[in-house]
């Protein structure tokens, strides 16, 4: 019988485990691959504060691996099946080969951003092809950038790129964007975007780095390119939700996990931290600083329970 | 003119400052000592995520230190004396010799733990005696400790040690507790816990570090002592809302600075982060979060603002 069971080994997930072990929990990290989570996919991390020398993403998350085990936490590689008795007093926990019994669960399972899926995305990753301007703008001060999409979060990149970038061009597949007028306007009157619709992008070309966006028009069919030192690609991000739901944990309707302040969901001992929840930034910082909070309420659901 | 002034130098306005030059932001840090606040003070840090080798609190406010650097921002040692314009689209800073222009602020300027004020108080302060369970509490694990204070967050605490620790002794001044009945419930039920009413230390001894606590019965007079590794005094935490006020932001009952989760406060272009702050859990890694996500939202304000 476990007093906390933290489903995902990224940066939440193996915070939560280091303050549940602390905290004299005895706890079980299930991660179906390895840990490290969406970060460990990262080439460099240059804004957890502390790390100022930029370390590439694995070697970051084996830190955080090796702060885990110090306090000696339980890590079984194993994909969750399903919950049985999620608002019990004592909750199961399937997977394959076994059940656990557990107290409280943690859901730290994550998301990740929607590819595009087109030649060179996967092989120019972290070489000038990023999902995520808050993390890698600041690699292309100074340079030409591309944003693909046509969302909030897309033309929030290009204007937060158009404040250190030579220029940035913003790529929507259609002439409807689906951003806030206002933040359509910003876009238009900012003399260092320029906004390409009815565009999209048929592949990513460059030898060591990206070097270019190879785009073609969908209503003429003609085809160009962008000469860009980096391209944001940012058509959404898909939460793995699939043990949320089995929990019965209410979603937004993006899929995320709705919690409070204490990052408790609406089930009661069910906790979730890190980029599955509803959340004003996705950072490894906030996904570490969301596993504190999250094993703190659940060692509290523990001893007063 | 700056888009961004952060005032504060701790965990949370060291992040703030990251994630503002990362973004682009022209960014001025204010501090009124040296930078590095509470975690500064701290002995040793054993719960920051990345950092498993447990770091003295400078060291770890050094390496926070070296990030902001890196990416160039100001900083400045000048204490705030007053806001003009708080909710204007220019906001005015004033220090003794200085007034700086802005188009946002970010208030991180931390709280502080209550102090009992008695001998061997400061002397033992991260050798024995601490003012966070969370923190420090496992440094005392299987030996006997004693939490001062009779409100939820001393109870709390020592609910928590008791998962781990040989014994805990609670101390309250009085026979009335300010904590809730059902964690008086479960303390009073838990046989690693003895409550003491009525006690007060009048101070803590030991040589290298803390041995004993001197208590002393504040009805009968009498005196005696526990022996202890470690003491949580859990008398409260005050906020440095002083800036706050002055820009008008709305504050809690207890003196903290109300904000939404994109840690906006009600004043538009103020934004609060860290310690001073309504907030689930005050530890540096949520501090760091905070400072992240304030400073987003800041850059957010001035580019659509």
């Amino acid at each position: 019988m476990y007093d906390i069971i933290i489903i995902g080994g990224g940066a939440a997930g193996m915070s939560a485990a280091i303050y549940a072990m602390r905290g004299g929990m005895k706890t079980l990290l299930l991660e179906k691959l390895s840990c490290g989570g969406q970060a460990a996919r990262t080439y460099e991390v240059d804004n957890y504060p502390g790390f100022w020398n930029a370390p590439e993403g694995p070697k970051l998350m084996e830190e955080f691996e090796k702060h885990a085990e110090k306090f000696n936490v339980e890590i079984k590689s194993e994909a969750v099946r399903d919950i049985i008795s999620a608002d019990g007093d004592v909750k199961t926990v399937k997977t394959r080969r076994n059940e656990y019994q557990t107290r409280t669960i943690i859901i730290a399972t994550g998301a990740s951003p929607k590819k595009l899926g087109v030649p060179g995305e996967a092989e120019l990753a972290g070489a000038g092809v990023s999902y995520c301007a808050t993390c890698d703008g600041a690699f292309f001060k100074g340079q030409d950038t591309v944003v693909i999409g046509g969302g909030n979060t897309a033309v929030e990149d290009a204007l937060y790129l158009a404040g250190f970038c030579e220029h940035v061009f913003i790529m929507n597949r259609s002439k409807r964007f689906r951003a806030s007028q206002v933040l359509m306007d910003k876009a238009k009157e900012n003399p260092k975007i320029t906004i390409y619709t009815d565009m999209v992008a048929d592949s990513f070309e460059g030898t060591q780095r990206l070097e270019r966006v190879m785009a073609r028009n969908v209503i003429t069919g003609e085809k160009g390119f962008i000469s860009a030192a980096g391209v944001i690609v940012a058509i959404g991000i898909s939460p793995e939700n699939t043990v949320a739901r089995k929990c019965g944990a209410e979603l937004c309707e993006r899929g995320f996990v709705k919690t409070d302040m204490y990052l408790a969901t609406n089930v009661k001992g069910i906790f979730a931290a890190g980029d599955c929840r509803v959340s004003p930034l996705r950072q490894i910082v906030t996904a570490a600083a969301d596993g504190a909070i999250a094993a703190t309420s659940a060692i509290n659901y523990v001893l007063q329970g």
